[in-house]
């Protein structure tokens, strides 16, 4: 029996059908620049705004609030080095948490090379930050907090209403990558008291070249792509706008399902860690229990590399990460992973099952099925589990 | 009759039919991300570099020189932040012209706020740079040089050639925006002498949100977005694929179509021209007679307004600018006519008749037909004509 799994929603989704049909008109028939006074212009330019509507939606802000970008990291590059552009005479310190996304993590690192600082604050061994801890960082000069709503790697929802409670009273920007969350629990930026938040399209079942920056009325911030007078001059560049298009009808999508998908897929989810954990002795599982996105399932497997099992799954049609996306082709220890105290050693034997939208329970019972013989073939050849089995 | 005629073809071009098609299976067949190892990932993998196989073709670079961004303006801010990040040691001054594009121009001012200092060459009367008052403009503390291929609202081509020669000899970075010219005249980058070069897919009849950046082996440039390790580590995010699959298909098109195109559009741009100038007194025709970009006429009309001209023509079905997409909607003078000595007043009547591959020659004749009585109208009501004609 030949079948194909796919869970790898965390490094690509497939676009809802209604996505790709959406944006068709505005490659051809709509192929005009959203900026023309003529015609060509406002059916791009309608649909552009239409799309601003939804995507705010979905978050509870405003329209005038989101700001279309190409990527998740490029919302992302744009929150913390834009604040910092705006922000530098007021002072050079920034804290963020130690598994925030590259984008973050690499932004931070270049303004480092220019006089800024950053607090990396640690987490806990389920990947949870402390809003304590991150209260204790805020120095006279800090000028930015950026800590994600939910991890790309072990999908630990963190307390980001708490962060927000300290922050708002030391009046520092708050930023928050939220690619991954978006579209999978309800969000409300409001209630979490953020002042940025990045979000993605092909995150949540939108087209890839999509994403987007909220930026809450009143908060400063430079470009990072300047030029001409798109996005209210803080995003230049021609609107891709069958993405955006494209983007807003996922996020209309995401809106009205995200309640009853975040119950279907939760529980698909617990099915496999159940089935696996009932399976695999010295199995563990990354990421906090409770808060952690529904669809996420990282697993270590100890005695065992996750490229090996990451091959011998493909081989049985089960599509799934090792590592995060982004980097793997380093075949580095996640850096996630590391500061959530995982060892080296069980790091690379990590595995992201990362379910969504199209996985059904027989993909689930099939993982369930094909998945530990494989850990206890890998096993067998590993001379440290077989050393210690024996003794 | 009623007719549409779209010369707008510098704010936004139609892409080609096999464009769209070539995109299609990669929203939703071949969605995976590029960077999975899994079978997800290869499919998208390979269009991504057979497209960037087309898009080196083009302009005779290697493919591993050709680096994807989301728009030319992402390119353009990718070329010159990132060369004054990585030289800023070896000095802080860049040499451009009066009249590229927001995309260069509001980059360097972003650096003159970081202490980098900007020579902004003026150009003659045609919108010429002048090679050698380029070269004088150089100081030992230069590290950077951008000049445009062709100008945005005139198609005047520059002499880029001739300022290499003297840049080489001087081992300074050379940028150029080339995304009006790349598929409407041939383009060899190492006969131009550049180090980076600017590209974008939504001119030449492909998608939007399809642009790259042309960086040859061995120029030092430091990323724009930074995170993943995604286009050699030169520019993090999850790669558009569908896009740069259209943009490839593009490519590929304008290598075949380039030469035939460009005499024929010029060809009727010529015609244009001449109708125009044979029924329409003190028409001053903007840019270089001769060293133009095929589909690009700028008229300025005396005594009338630009904005009056648009509405009208609209009226008769030709969609024309006025001024830049990108300026379009601010009503200013455009810096370019500025720069190229056309006086405010008349700077104010200027149109740009972009043609392209749809354009006819029943579209150039109805023009010819309907534009002038449109400027008789305008200018019966503009007192200063009506004084000097009386006069």
């Amino acid at each position: 029996m030949s079948r194909t799994v796919y869970l790898d929603n965390a490094a690509a989704t497939r676009p809802y059908g209604e996505v790709v049909e959406a944006m068709a008109p505005y490659f051809t028939e709509h192929f005009g620049n959203p900026m023309s006074f003529h015609k060509f212009g406002s059916a791009p330019r309608e649909a552009m705004e239409e799309a601003r509507n939804s995507v705010a939606n979905l978050i509870q802000a405003k329209a005038e609030e989101i700001f279309f970008t190409a990527s998740g990291t490029e919302a992302n590059n744009f929150a913390v080095k834009g604040v910092a552009a705006a922000l530098e005479k007021k002072g050079k310190h920034i804290v963020t948490s130690a598994i925030e996304h590259y984008g973050v993590h690499h932004s931070c690192k270049m303004l480092e090379r220019l006089g800024f600082e950053t607090t990396y604050v640690p987490v806990d061994e389920d990947g949870l930050v402390d809003s304590d801890a991150v209260g204790k960082a805020i120095r006279d000069d800090t000028i930015l907090v950026s800590v994600m709503l939910a991890n790309h790697e072990v999908g630990t929802i963190q307390p980001i209403s708490r962060i927000a409670d300290i922050l708002r009273k030391k009046k520092i920007t708050f930023h928050s990558d939220a690619r991954m969350a978006v579209g999978h629990i309800p969000i409300d930026v409001g209630a979490l008291g953020v002042d940025l938040l990045t979000i993605s399209g092909q995150h949540l079942y939108g087209p890839k070249g999509s994403g987007a920056l909220y930026i809450r009325k009143g908060v400063r911030i430079q470009p990072l792509i300047h030029g001409g007078v798109q996005e209210q001059g803080r995003r230049a560049g021609t609107e891709n706008v069958p993405a955006i298009v494209g983007f807003g009808r996922a996020a209309a999508l995401a809106a009205a399902n995200v309640a009853d998908e975040r119950q279907r897929v939760s529980g698909l989810r617990d099915r496999l860690e159940q089935g696996l954990r009932a399976k695999i002795d010295e199995l563990k599982i990354n990421g906090h229990r409770e808060k952690r996105l529904p669809g996420f399932l990282n697993v270590c497997v100890n005695y065992v590399e996750g490229e090996a099992m990451i091959m011998m799954m493909i081989a049985k049609g089960i599509m799934a990460a090792s590592g995060s996306a982004c980097s793997s082709k380093a075949l580095k220890a996640s850096h996630v992973l590391t500061a959530m105290g995982v060892d080296h050693a069980m790091a690379q034997g990590s595995i992201l099952f990362s379910l969504g939208r199209e996985t059904t329970a027989e993909d689930v019972d099939y993982v369930v099925e094909e998945f530990p013989p494989i850990v206890e073939r890998l096993r067998m050849m590993s001379p440290i589990y077989n050393a210690k089995n024996a003794g």
